[in-house]
């Protein structure tokens, strides 16, 4: 049976895309070298997770996006609801049922006469869906993240705004290399005060005495961190949300990380010194089996039609 | 006649692009929308200026974006003698004898089966050559710039080298958003010092009480304005490279910016405040005219051989 679009379920495996309005395969799914969604990183973004055939908190993160696009002024065509169902068709033509769903806004190129400024620009959506990808491997998850502390600052949040998803990683990228320099896994950032602020790609939490700590600044509003803070309630687990000095940090009890692409992901070292026995925590381990279960039973899911 | 390449001098006068060892038209040319060159702003990138049918200080361009590279750990297959063939090669195919010339190298994907990390990525080249453009239009040049110093602060050096030439422009598209909403032409973006730094895609230059000044941090060392250092020696004009406060920008007698994409651009306010008698000042005048009697003449130029 087909759909909507006219093109059979499934019918591109490594992945479905989306580009101004035009289905395609992902290997063919492009953007114009001369786009300054690229040229100026001029483009906003959000990753929604697909598990046993369901979105994980869709309108959360369709509700983050739109923010994003305003508080950049982007304005692409699509209503939330014309991204709601773009964001399903690529993962039905996917046919995949354990995905990564990502949505970008570019700004585009300025229109043909008008002067070169980002509000000449025709702003455009690029969205798709490829086989679910793990940030942290389940490899090291099992045996825990062995993390660092990069010298690279954190961009400031004056310069950019980390609560609107964007693609400027330098400075994570940087801090990449010097984890793959010293042996370690991933890397966490800290802002010029010396606060904790995220890694590439993810939120990061301590559990100092029974207590669960995230920063409160500098750091991406996290819909997996946002579901973990939900979890610490519905568990009776204490749980603060303030600035976080990196030496607290470093004398954890535990540390994970969250995100979209992996969910709870436990770390077992920083900056070499060894957490607890060298494996995930206790405390952590329960937030991660809990969420996982939970998602098994279809907490915040939206299901998505296959036909 | 045909070249190496087997295709036709100027056959694309839209523009022509090269990208990871094919040429194609500038309107096909895509780089993946999974590609981190893109998603991670993962890429540096140089322009060359061509005019009168000769690249502007071409080794300089090639040298800094080898040097630029190098700091990013990005290995494309390319030698610098064959990225001068690519970007000749461009030149060529569009048949324009002014043209505006980039050529960027991209992180890439990680390659199958390895680890999500930079170190496990192929990159790439990417170039094109199109129609000549101005950063800021002939006809505000001839009125001079209406500058603006913009709030947001320029993303600071600790986290992202501005020597560098990259794509991290969301702090200079805010200040361009701030100058259209105050109707001023293009914004300067000051450190978190308060010390001036640069504008979207230029160098900037204040002439105070004969002396020409330019910031010696937080910016891209631009050719075009190494180019100006040499002019104002040539021209026994008194010349410093030094921190430059706000202040001093908003006071000084002259204001000019200088980049590949328009050469040396004289501003006629600033804050609202207007410079001389609200026209290019004298000295950014004879700098400019100097400058492009020079490469008239053939300074710095590489012939292109467009047979």
């Amino acid at each position: 049976m087909t759909a909507p679009s006219g093109l059979t379920v499934g019918i591109w495996p490594t992945g479905a895309a989306y580009i101004n309005g035009r289905y395609v395969s992902v290997d063919e799914a492009a953007i114009p070298v001369t786009d300054w969604g690229y040229r100026r990183s001029d483009a906003t973004y959000d990753v929604v997770g697909v598990w046993n055939g369901a979105f994980f908190r869709l309108d959360d993160h369709v509700r983050r996006f739109r923010n994003s696009m305003c508080e950049l002024r982007l304005a692409p065509p699509e209503s939330d609801e014309e991204i709601r169902q773009v964001l399903a068709e690529c993962v039905r033509l996917s046919g995949l049922r354990e995905a990564y769903v990502a949505v970008d806004c570019l700004r585009g190129k300025p229109k043909l006469g008008l002067a070169r400024h980002p509000v000449n620009c025709s702003n455009y959506l690029a969205a798709f869906a490829i086989p679910w990808v793990w940030v942290v491997s389940q490899e090291v998850q099992r045996r825990g993240a062995h993390l660092m502390i990069a010298k690279t600052p954190r961009i400031s949040e004056a310069s950019i705004d980390p609560t609107v998803k964007n693609f400027h990683w330098g400075d994570l990228t940087r801090g990449l290399f010097e984890a793959h320099d010293c042996g370690a896994d991933n890397c966490i950032l800290l802002d010029t005060d010396g606060l904790v602020t995220e890694g590439p790609g993810f939120n990061v939490f301590a559990i100092v005495g029974g207590t669960v700590v995230t920063p409160d600044r500098g750091a991406l509003e996290g819909i997996t961190r946002m579901s973990v803070l939900e979890l610490c309630n519905e568990l009776e687990i204490p749980c603060e949300v303030r600035p976080m000095r990196a030496a607290e940090l470093r004398e954890a009890d535990e540390i994970f990380l969250a995100t979209t692409a992996g969910g709870i992901m436990p770390a077992s070292r920083i900056d070499g010194r060894i957490l607890g026995n060298d494996s995930p925590g206790p405390l952590s381990t329960l937030l991660r089996e809990t969420f996982w279960t939970k998602r098994a039973e279809g907490w915040h899911a939206t299901q998505i039609d296959y036909r």
